[in-house]
């Protein structure tokens, strides 16, 4: 049996396990120019919630009936293409699947004796270099500015408060428990950290935690916890849209306050990207995040799935604040 | 008499006229170091509204009881300062009042040879110069995209449309009247205008106007009329705020659609300034401005009321959608 997940249907609001259905694929043969490619790991994030509505995004949404897709690293079990051998280790954009075939193109070779393969989805992938990307090139940190960070324990927000801090930044972190913050806290060296589940005022304990103000804020769930943080801004700040978690699963258009008469006061900048806006640097960044990860001053956490079966699960768990760092899923 | 104009309470809403005092100044006396200046021409703009209220904003709020302030082009009519002499032309940031002395530091020399005297509170002054950076150093208009303006037949929008055409874009203009828009598209040269008044689906009529999305938004008004505009932005976007008339006169925080989440998938930058964070570079605007202006390639035009005691009502024009072009009150 080689076990496949489909988008069975279109979730309204969060999603649940009845919107996954999970089959036996096709036979699947490797033609020439394809792998065929063993899945080791597969990764689940937040931006996937987007592809499952039928509305327009940076990505196409995926097709009710089709398998999801998604980052998943591997191993090339069969090769019809001369770049490859079996044993190679790759990453790419695949199907939710066991095996698959697919073309050479659609597959990188990984360097596995770098790093484990299941941190090219993470601090050495997608993740990562958002994190590293978003900060360095938005955010334009300089030494004793204040950075806050939301969704600060997830795979992108614990990445960019040890790159503030690397930059001499004060970091200021926000999630949704204190195991988290601690973790925060105590491991990853942040400043200071807020849980917005038992702080009843978080614009007030914003200020506080922030004394000279926030010079940049990198957002990875919007909404009200955002609110507070945009009302303690500086002049010049920069808050770099990365996520807006808090209102993927939205069934109407959000409402809050205004935020471009702050933004003018205080000459403030707020910039949307996505990663692959700088796929042409993609080495550059892989590279920096490899040697602070070898030095020892980048560390790196994951929550690790076993099994393929619970794939929907580690999904849907993403909304539910159960994850610290990188949430992938290790097909047994 | 010296005619001088206080604030005497601060407006809640929209001003009144009973917001204001015309009294007669106390006695005027240059001392060392001062020049005495007989006002000429009075700006009225927008962002004064700002500081008739109790809140923290770029500029300190204006003092009730003591005189409004704002740009002022006048003559030396007595000078105790080395570098002025009697009819000197002078533009400062001074009281409203007919005949003040001042601190020479406060005033600058005209060429009033360049250009009329007056320009220098619109095209060659602060609005010309907002136009100038806002578009060009935030916007970054490249030949071909589309370039949207709100508050089109403002003193700042209509010298935006003018330069975004200069750096062969299409300009869609955004006024309040027909007589406004007509101005804007038959003499100076917009490819498309709306009028916001008469148009009950904003944003059907900027999609209609702007075929090929909107590469950049220049926006004075804010609120619901910005919301259809930035509905219809185009990946990669830049919205630059200038000013936000729309909710000037607000007694709450204004609430509206969220736009993080465009931002977002569009990887848009959205930015707030002040003129005042260009000052170093103020020679090579203004030098830029004139250059245009004598080649015919900018056109400009002001509504002048003729009377000192008519600047609270020029004032509050601003916010009936009055004036075309760059407001200001004469001292007849």
């Amino acid at each position: 049996m080689n076990k496949q997940i489909l988008l069975k249907s279109r979730p309204v609001g969060k999603p649940t396990l009845e919107n996954f259905d999970i089959v036996n694929a096709p036979a699947v043969v490797a033609h020439q120019g394809e792998v065929l490619v063993k899945a080791q790991y597969i990764s689940v994030d937040p931006y996937m919630r987007g592809r499952m509505s039928d509305a327009k995004s940076y990505v196409p949404p995926f097709e009710v009936g089709k398998p999801i897709e998604g980052g998943v690293v591997g191993e090339v079990i069969e090769s019809k293409h001369s770049n490859y051998i079996v044993g190679d280790k790759v990453i790419g954009a695949l199907a939710w699947q066991e095996i698959q075939s697919v073309p050479a193109e659609k597959v990188t070779k990984l360097n596995s004796e770098l790093a484990p393969m299941s941190y090219y989805l993470g601090i050495l992938g997608m993740p990562g270099l958002t994190a590293y990307f978003g900060l360095l090139d938005i955010g334009k940190p300089t030494e004793g500015e204040t950075v806050v960070v939301s969704g600060a324990a997830g795979a992108v927000g614990m990445v960019v408060g040890q790159i503030a801090r690397i930059k001499g930044c004060r970091v200021v972190g926000i999630a949704g428990n204190d195991e988290k913050n601690s973790y925060l806290k105590n491991e990853l060296h942040f400043d200071e950290v807020i849980n917005y589940n038992t702080t009843s005022d978080m614009e007030a304990a914003i200020a506080d935690a922030c004394p000279n103000g926030v010079d940049i804020y990198f957002d990875n769930v919007g909404g009200e916890i955002s609110d507070a943080v945009i009302a303690n801004i500086n002049k010049g700040a920069r808050i770099i849209l990365c996520g807006q978690i808090s209102l993927y699963n939205n069934t109407e258009a959000a409402i809050g306050p205004r935020v471009q008469p702050t933004l003018l006061k205080k000459s403030a900048l707020m910039q949307g990207f996505i990663v692959s806006n700088y796929l042409s640097r993609w080495p550059e960044g892989v590279s920096e995040l490899a040697k602070w990860l070898t030095d020892g001053r980048l560390k790196y956490q994951q929550t690790i799935t076993r099994g393929f079966e619970n794939l929907p699960q580690a999904f849907i768990g993403l909304f539910e604040g159960k994850n610290t760092g990188k949430s992938l899923v290790e097909v047994i």
